[in-house]
């Protein structure tokens, strides 16, 4: 096909090569997103008089059609059409003659690829926000199910106080349900029409951008149209900002499963189906999907400075250098989803050998407690440190084995720590609340984009919107 | 003086000086802020009966007494003592005897460093909002004095469509508005009390974690100690990308001022005042400034780098590897105030040279407004396109100069761009509104924070509060 | 096809998935490197007697079989195969019986794609090498041919001094060189043979690894196995490192084009055939490549981080996050070659307007001359420099237009610029022979290394070496 | 004092103080090296001309002046004097009249710079050679030392294959040879004198630029004088990516350290001396130094990461944004030595618990070992590995404790890993041999650096260079 800007000259091979580079396969993932804000853009185009009635209707139809074909994976981006936006627009020029030729009225695919980042983001960020509320279910369900087992607690990767399973489970939820909060803040900010914009200057053309951003489900419209176009990057750069977030969560989880998986720590056992082993060692099975969630966090931090990377001292209004930051976006949505994912598949089937966790709740993480003792008795803390520090050391470095209190007392010990927070008292139905209101705040936005879409695509038509 | 750890043996001089580091300098900081924790604390301590009456009115002199010492900067943080915290209770403990010896009960060093790093985190934000908002107000009413000031538009740094001036500044404050909303909920974020959480795993004794939050002015408990230890760094991180991307904006602004007053350019002057010279050429003025942001905004990603770097992958509980996030905390909320008030500064110097910025709006830019024409004469958009692409080409190689339009066609060819955010209706209006209604946000929670601590700390004290 | 480690149960599908990820698309690109460690570790084999002569043979034949389907795209990785080594050892097993099950005596997939990556680096760098060659000879014969025509130099983005076409190109070229030395310098790094360090523990085995070494043409043995193991991204970040010192020359080279290119500028010309244009503008030429190569430059950047992000704090032995560097390591080598095919590519077309650089060297480049004649009547420069200021601060405030010198009187004054590398003594001869030495380095390696894998092989076989 | 290019107008003292930041804190390191440029560019003058005997004699004596009170800590630089170079050139004026405002005849500040970040890199260079050398002497003293202490080697952070302590210690050697390759690929890519370059387009007067290379003790001259502006930021980008190298192997280290030294490992014990405690547990001993060098591995990177984002996308000459790179150089040259320091001191301390490493050499490791015994017998590998798969899966399963081999039979184990590299024979005499040689090339680059600077100053003056 022709590209739309052709002007009887042949552009350079390597030229089309080096910008299409993965463009049309990023492309691939906006068909349908385009189509929407075509589907917009001919309401409002219809309203303001470009389109006829009959034009509206047919222009309707064949963008219809072109989510049909998509649905099926029939709808083809090739790399001379340099783009989603050039590959409708040649395929309604084709099917519908003028009506075709009209589409591409007051606006330009600057504008059309920021409407279709924006909704690809809204449609993965609920995504996103499902996987994480299962996560952090099952983190909730594993801490109350183990929160009388007692588990040491480290500082500086050294035996340090009183934990258990419960509190360490519990201790992941409360964090991803901070980032949730981060999450809809930068729902918030995606959730802008950037549609008017054109080259990011406007047009000299009575458009109505209220009701494209209206029909389209965003909450506003995005006001200056220089600001709409510089926003690009800029807007996914603060989404993959919070996805790294969620990925320090995961490494730190992961971590900690490594860690508790060795045969020298031995607190968490996995099922050897999550497990791969080795070509030359038949013994092993290796817990690869934590090992890579680890290494997949600092992808995500690559993935970020990228996208800054890339943004940061451009002049204002558009510039080729935006194109890459679709992948990056797209490679981090696609990340943290299958992260979030494997986290919740591994934390589901993990086992906890609670012997050998009471077995390495050994005295030195009591010596802290015995100088709360003296406290009691009146002393002043620093004094009774002192005391006890001594008497610690002398113990540590005799090297005679020291008992284990039993289960019983290392349970009584967890239940006095019983102020907010503490593991005696995890305040899991507080958690729960959180994660029950998120879930209802995420489901109210689903509602209402999903609702926008198949209105505006029309009751014969499927919406096809990837949201559960 | 001593370290509060000590137990008979000296620690290695190589060791204990890798390990302060710049952390002396960097604790100077945190002086008050350590203090209004440790103030905080004895409240609590007193209550559930650990310290008495006495004890507690002896120490809550001495606090205020360093308070004193700290706002003269006579208070004095060794690299011996390692940290504010050990040079703060040993200050106490030589002062007040069993008293300062107690104050430690039911804490660790790592819930006072978070604590301190909200509190410092809740002050910085106030004045990073506070210069955010200036210099968001000094675009707008710059923007309102050249809304009428045509301008080339650019893409692809080639001259595209017109635009105004006033589009150009205005476009700035939008995107800081939306900056505030992010700037907004990472300071939630880190409202967040940790004290209570100790080394990570909470303490045997019945501490009143909520007491404290309140008395400190948070909106709320950090309820799980796990969390609240595995947020350190994170909360940081979270702060620092919202930074970014006021830094993001920031050197695109300097960007554009940069080309703007290069002689190419010419559309922006700047007072000799606010630059510097060369060495070896007489004739230089460089807006170093400028430059010096568009610099800073890449070590503002490599701060945001460096705490998630460092945070991520790390075991559970306390590592000293988060020591290493203050520097980048700390440099990160200086630079970006810094940054806001150089731009603040530059913007409410520059002059427009409109003259060449007329000059500048050259026939080119027209072209799509001509291909609207005959779309309004019904022609469909992509044939006009085919044809004015085809006669501006001619015109262009053929390298006659063309005329200018006047300056009267010019600014009745920005009215007509007239949809919401086009260069003919700014809407600056909703902007004033949204940067008034967020100021009004910020001084609520200014005020609510500054009679927290004010009460804390007693009416014959100041609090030393650095919001404005 | 069967998983070497299979143990009579099934790896859970998410697992599988997670950790295939694009791995088997990836391990398409390293069947022949692959193939060829094979080859020379059965030579191993054999001479230690573990494979008879006659299973040295058939595994000889049926690893050529697969080189044949490779180079015919015809050898498939399946996902549930796990990656290329599997794949090829289920090939020979299938073919070849028992000898197919001997291959991997001795050995572990750790240490044979430690191979394959080693092997693909080589032939990546020789590629490099040569494109950054083409670039370099480019850029001298461009510098040659406008060594004559002046051009303002720019310190701080305004007019400085004067300069020429052929200093600034030039620069790029004498950059590029020093570029290749630390290019040769990583190839040395990357040119050692880790075969036979195994699981990077070694084997209870007689193994020959200098055998090994020697026939597939390292320059030496990688001696400590867990070093080897250790090396492993590490290697490939040394490369990056590299590639991105290219990259960010390149990305200079792009800035000052896109600067150069502006209507505002105007220095240089690019013919339409590199251009694209826009969907709403007629009259767009956009130069999007050197924009790429400006946001790549980024991307770069980032696989840098992400590699030395995922390696950083692991701990000894193989960890699965090394899978992750492979991604990044071919993206950055794919990414210079393209950047540098196509900076040649603009740089071989490009046109010079010199009648707009003549015009552009205004009175005010001339600022610092005027001192030095001060000074060569014995004027101390500072006093000169004072002078002069004043002078030409009052012209430049003044705005009436200075004349600009005549061509012949810009000549001269770049003549008299004649010192080592200034605009009359570009030295060029000196680059060209440099230029010289370093292709001939490269070209022995080459020959080097395809003559050992061509007798690995064997005479009825192709190599199927990317190398020219 | 006043700044070189004061016009009569007052810089806004905002603006200096954005643009001085640390400007002048930093600069106190560059004293010497700007004086030893300016000596050298003194004798270059004299030769041309510009300088009268008594003249280069006054200002030689007048700069050795500053030398002397450097070296006393007593020459200071203002804030208001902008940078290091204006300092100087003030007293210079200041001391000898005319003579002192000759010497910035034929330079610019931006080549003063230039020149003196190369030379303290060649200087810090050297330091950093030192102290690898001496990491890697106690590594491989500690690898002799303990070359029979049998160790698990682990993969996935699962016990794998039989290792050996010095077989460990021996790893981060060879690896600290081969980043001395690099370390001296990047010394050579410094060693140019960029002296000449000027503003980055000369001047039109005849110097010397080989003379001038030649005095300071230069490998060559930096030719193209924009080049050489250009490589500013670049080749502090490259050192630091070396430097990158370095910590790399620290933190994997350090990493290892932190993890044997754990009660769980227990392989490794650390003197109390090293150790820093908790002000809450009595009983912690924290190796805070490991996790430190750890977490500033992540520093170093953001700080490469900062300088190459600084750099990249630049236009050509010199931009303020270079100022910005001195920092980040600074600081990564300083961590880079003190963490070298910090792990030697480690290492030289650290004790090898022989008893609980051998215990933890469980059966699970010999898995490999028992299928290469069939293969002996004549089974092809991966018959013999499945058939000891299940059986050692069946042992693991049972969980009956295993018993542990005896000491004389483990060591028998290593000694028969003989190949080259393997733990029965780590070839340490190769490594001795290698760190030799690369000591003996440093000693010598040194001498002949610190022979020409000695040269420079003259026989009454100390060089005050700070090499070993």
């Amino acid at each position: 096909m022709t590209k739309l800007w052709q002007k009887g000259y042949s552009l350079n091979e390597k030229v089309e090569r080096y910008e299409a580079a993965q463009n049309s396969a990023l492309d691939a993932r906006l068909v349908r997103h385009d189509v929407w804000g075509s589907l917009a853009h001919a309401v409002m185009l219809h309203k303001i008089g470009v389109l006829s009635e009959q034009e509206h209707q047919t222009l309707h139809a064949a963008l219809c059609t072109v989510l049909e074909l998509d649905a099926e994976k029939q709808f083809q981006i090739l790399p001379s059409d340099e783009d989603v936006h050039t590959s409708i627009e040649n395929f309604l020029s084709a099917r519908t003659g003028d009506a075709g030729k009209k589409i591409h009225t007051a606006r330009s695919r600057n504008d059309q690829v920021l409407v279709d980042m924006r909704l690809y983001g809204k449609e993965q960020l609920h995504q996103v926000s499902t996987r994480l509320f299962a996560l952090t279910s099952t983190l909730l369900a594993f801490a109350e199910r183990y929160q009388d087992v007692p588990l040491p607690g480290y500082t500086h990767m050294q035996r340090a106080m009183l934990s258990s399973v419960g509190l360490w489970a519990a201790s992941f939820a409360e964090s991803l349900l901070d980032d949730e909060q981060l999450l809809a803040s930068v729902y918030a900010l995606n959730d802008q029409s950037p549609l008017g914009s054109a080259a990011g200057y406007g047009v000299p053309l009575p458009i109505d951008r209220q009701l494209v951003a209206d029909t389209l489900g965003f909450a506003r419209v995005q006001n200056n149209v220089i600001y709409a176009q510089n926003s690009r990057g800029k807007t996914e750069a603060a989404v993959v900002q919070v996805l790294s977030q969620i990925m320090i969560d995961l490494s730190k989880l992961a971590q900690d499963v490594l860690l508790y998986t060795t045969v020298e720590y031995g607190f968490l056992r996995i099922p050897q189906e999550l497990c791969t082993g080795s070509s030359i060692m038949p013994q092993k099975r290796n817990l690869g999907v934590m090992e890579l969630v680890r290494a997949r966090t600092q992808t995500m931090l690559a993935l970020q400075q990228q996208i800054l990377g890339i943004v940061s001292g451009l002049p204002s209004g558009f510039n080729m250098d935006y194109q890459e930051t679709k992948g990056p976006f797209f490679a981090a949505l696609d990340l943290v989803q299958e992260s979030l994912d494997i986290c919740e598949l591994v934390m589901s089937h993990i086992e906890v050998d609670a012997e050998r966790a009471l077995a390495a709740c050994t005295f030195e993480l009591f010596a802290a407690d015995q100088a709360y003792e003296m406290v009691t008795e009146g002393m002043p803390f620093r004094d009774a440190y002192r005391i006890v520090g001594k008497k610690v050391t002398a113990q540590l470095d005799s090297k005679v084995p020291f008992p284990v209190e039993s289960q019983e007392q290392l349970v009584a010990r967890l239940h006095a720590r019983n102020h907010l927070g503490g593991a005696g008292n995890l305040n899991l139905g507080q958690a729960q609340e959180r994660l029950a209101q998120a879930h209802t705040s995420w489901e109210t936005r689903a509602q209402a984009f999903k609702q926008a879409i198949q209105t505006l695509v029309g009751p014969t038509h499927t919406a096809i919107l990837e949201i559960e």
